[in-house]
């Protein structure tokens, strides 16, 4: 910790800022659900999903929760939803996400593993591959795209679902792995 | 940006801010730690599970992490216990959850989705259809409850599954899509 | 709340407070983006992981992101990996976790259940038992370990995996219920 800053806090200092901070979120609070009939984290009370997705450059009417967590090279078009808890990976070679996409809550999309690295105790090194979503793309809660896979326009991609293999345009998919959907 | 606040911050004020907002998340990290033998989220932190739930109006003894995203008409019952990384949406309909509930953690009930809307372009709606939990239902980990769907009394849902029809009072069920368990 | 700390605050103040909190979370996202090209939640850009890890006497190497919960008496050995939104329950009777391990996000790690607390609504107590992780072990994302369950030494789990039996050293095993990988 940088000397200049060996600030003390007292045990009541902290009462009072917490105090403080709670009389905050919760006027914030009041305010989200007045305007928007809801309830959301305090990071998401202190920030704007449209500001989230565009400081990162993605698209115009693209929103994403503040504890998304984005890796590397990654491009989003436009009026993509990016739901809460999510990873979008582009440290190994870049992910690319089209226009009005799905991306549900805890949806992980990967370009890269770390399965190697694990078991040789880290000697080996990590492993990468480049991953693609296209347009109107519906991924379900809680599913994992492998890295190296691409998902064409307008397919979807059921609820805890693991994707690791490519996906026709128009197609529909879920499982583990995840499997064409055939009527 | 509101201009009658266009504050600068220099780089040498926000190392400042950091190091000061450290020591008081530590502070209430080590009173956490001494209290309750556990480490909880920032925000966690600086709210309580029993005000988060009671803010929303939940019933009493009823706690909710804050990472908890909830929308629109939500009404939960007494003692139900709600996991971090939840999602109760209860935008499309109203979602209803009994007493004695474990909602565990990354738990998503849904009330719509978005499929039809992502796949179109933007060019259909939202589908909505309302959903309901019963009393004494335990929920698994991760699991995600699609739209329109009854879970009865004391039914038992499996972690990591999906839910997408209605589970009878008693039952267990679990997998994707999940199937009731016949011993 | 304690009545030394009535403090009101008004919505000019509120507008205030949080135009100067963007500021600084702007500004430390700025830093972030320029030294490791990604983007973090709120709270991890007011942390570090290897802080977290450490606070709790987690190995050296160890980086854990803000958002975990870590219930109990919980031992982390060196160089792991523990991934946004992971549980890490030590609460029924320790939780051990070994070295060079891949702890991926979402992932949750259980010495306890409250299957039969919910549907006894709340006349039978929590169940319990401890839990291990061997060295160079990976677990893939939104995996669920179950209490009482023992994964080797450089096993792989994959990903959306629901873990509720012993899993040799260096073996593969995945899905709902995990079974064994024979090639």
């Amino acid at each position: 910790m940088d000397p200049r800053f060996e600030h003390r806090i007292t045990e009541e200092q902290a009462d009072e800022w917490l105090a403080l901070c709670r009389r905050f979120f919760q006027l914030l609070a009041d305010r989200k659900k007045r305007q928007f009939n809801r309830r959301v984290s305090i990071a998401d009370l202190l920030s704007e999903r449209h500001d989230n997705a565009a400081a990162y450059g993605f698209g115009e009417g693209t929103t994403m929760y503040d504890n998304v967590l984005v890796l590397g090279d990654v491009i989003v078009g436009r009026n993509t939803w990016i739901g809460p808890g999510c990873i979008l990976d582009g440290s190994g070679g870049g992910l690319e996400i089209g226009d009005w996409c799905s991306i549900s809550a805890g949806v992980q999309i990967y370009t890269h593993h770390t399965v190697n690295r694990s078991i040789s105790l880290g000697a080996m090194p990590v492993d990468y591959a480049p991953t693609k979503i296209g347009h109107g793309v519906y991924i379900g809660p809680n599913t994992v795209v492998q890295m190296g896979v691409s998902l064409g326009d307008k397919s979807v991609i059921g609820a805890i679902s693991l994707v690791n293999r490519d996906i026709p345009p128009g197609a529909k998919a879920f499982g583990s792995p995840a499997r064409l959907y055939v009527k």
